[in-house]
């Protein structure tokens, strides 16, 4: 079995050599030395605010046993990737810690392939990690800059602001209710929905090109009625959303599921698209964006003045009961 | 059941507040937001290079089930602030990822009590995090300063270097075979050494105190002699180390067990003692330093020139065989 030197080494240290940032650039992404010592050394460039973001995701509750290990590796970075897009910032660096049942190679090798494939993609140099050998669990640490000053933060949406979604929301949530056998997805819809799933796009190049035009924004990891909650409390406002607005994948009208689609469209996790809120003076600006992007930004609602509270209105006026959002330990 | 957004809340938000750091400075320790939206941000010092470190303790491989959340809290950190003190950086900001089986509120009281105590002597800001239910599992990535050019590297040791040991080697390996029943610590020796396992001391400060003076460090996290062999590996040196002068618990004398004690002192990890080189022409000025900080600073041996191999020599002159080192993924 190879030694946790040795897997580290085979696997991962190349990416410090190897990842196509390194390959460009003379001074690799401002890393002044990566894996291979006690720490990293990294050079945040001036004028530059980093933003830091971790996530832990562990086997059994965020990925089932025997999952696809290229689009795990895939999966532990683009969560971490839609934190720094929903702060505007961009991405620079990441560790990778692995707990492992044991030093399985063929899994290491698809994994590691699928995470630096991302990286490459973002330009993320994997600057640290550690492996160990426990029950599988994958914690990404990611690193960014965003200039100072512009970083967008939870706080600071103001009442009369609209709110945005990009793309669409709930396909994550009918894919994992597919895998659980409570829908059966059509032959047709299911690579697409699956790959929301699996393989989760992070909108990093919006969260960079909205500094400066949103007032707030977030991802959608836990569900977009619980994550558009964290704004409102952080900003101290409340906010009406209309729910025939909020963009979801045609697949749900061919269901024809009215709870199904409401339970996965507001409070269906995994979605990874950002909300975000901005003055209507800058709705023109922002339409073209997700034109010139190839994006969808659809406006769903509006922020209100008063309590931190959420109303969701039917097509008929009528409020629409927005199920609760996923929660690690509140779930049964 | 507290929900993940609140156990957040509860435990370690707060320190985003009330830690010793935030309560000194008007601009906390170059924390710009910390807990509590996508990503934290950081404004590192203009000069100063960021070092990360990333460690995931995992039970049942780096604690036993049932261990004192308090100390694990404290060892959490320490192991990682231990990176930092060898590379000679000053820590600055650490994120926790925690998987727990169950939100057990005494467990999580005692163990952020842990935690947060030693973030506060060491100034510490905990910027950010992620709670989920699985496997008892915790993932620290710290991050500190150094000047930039003075970091502390394992490559750098030159032929006719010093090498330096701080502390003791071996006691928190003793305290692991005591706890394993394979050697039984009389009552007066048993605190010292277990204290040396649960509750071990980065050295931070002598870190960055070597700055300018030690030309290669590393802390010994899985033993010395494998330890050391890291530094030799990327100097592209070999050593020469004398058994006799490895500094140890005189309890090893009380035991009388050659065999234990050489497996403990070149074997035994987890003592987050710093190992470093120096040129001989530093020697007064390292012996000064550990007065002055009341900590002893060992010769222990000296860099050759050649393959990059450790001679371990015993009393008579002959070679002592080093105990392969401590390793996740070779372990039986």
């Amino acid at each position: 079995m190879l030694s946790e030197f040795e897997l580290i080494r085979r696997y991962f240290e190349r990416s410090a050599h190897s990842n196509a940032l390194t390959a460009r650039r003379a001074e690799p992404s401002g890393v002044q030395l990566g894996i291979g010592d006690d720490c990293a050394l990294l050079d945040p460039a001036s004028g530059m605010q980093v933003a830091v973001s971790t996530d832990m995701l562990v086997e059994g509750r965020h990925f089932a046993a025997g999952a696809d290990p290229f689009k795990l590796g895939h999966k532990a970075l683009a969560v971490n990737l839609s934190d720094l897009a929903a702060m505007g910032a961009a991405p620079r660096w990441a560790t990778l810690a692995l707990a492992l049942p044991s030093a399985d190679e063929a899994w290491l090798e698809r994994f590691s392939a699928g995470f630096l494939a991302l990286a490459d993609r973002f330009e993320v140099a994997l600057i640290g990690g550690d492996t160990t050998r426990g029950p599988l669990n994958i914690c990404v640490t990611i690193m960014g800059e965003v200039p100072a000053g512009l970083a967008l933060y939870r706080a600071g949406a103001q009442p009369g602001d609209e709110i945005w979604v990009s793309g669409e929301l709930g396909g994550a949530a009918l894919a994992l209710q597919h895998e659980a056998g409570r829908v059966t997805l059509e032959e047709g819809d299911r690579p697409a929905m699956l790959s929301r799933l699996h393989e989760p796009e992070p909108r990093v190049a919006l969260g960079e090109r909205l500094r400066g035009i949103a007032t707030s924004a977030i991802d959608v990891s836990d569900g977009f009625a619980g994550d558009l909650a964290h704004i409102l409390e952080r900003s101290s406002v409340g906010a009406l959303v209309h729910y025939a607005e909020l963009p979801r994948p045609a697949v749900f009208s061919r269901i024809g599921d009215a709870e199904l689609e409401r339970g996965c469209v507001l409070a269906g996790g995994d979605d990874y698209e950002l909300v975000f809120t901005a003055p209507q003076a800058r709705r023109a600006e922002i339409e073209a964006l997700g034109k010139e992007m190839g994006l969808s930004l659809s406006r769903v609602g509006f922020v209100q003045s008063g309590d931190a509270r959420l109303m969701v209105l039917g097509t008929e006026g009528t409020p629409v009961a927005a199920p609760r959002s996923f929660d690690h330990f509140a779930e049964p």
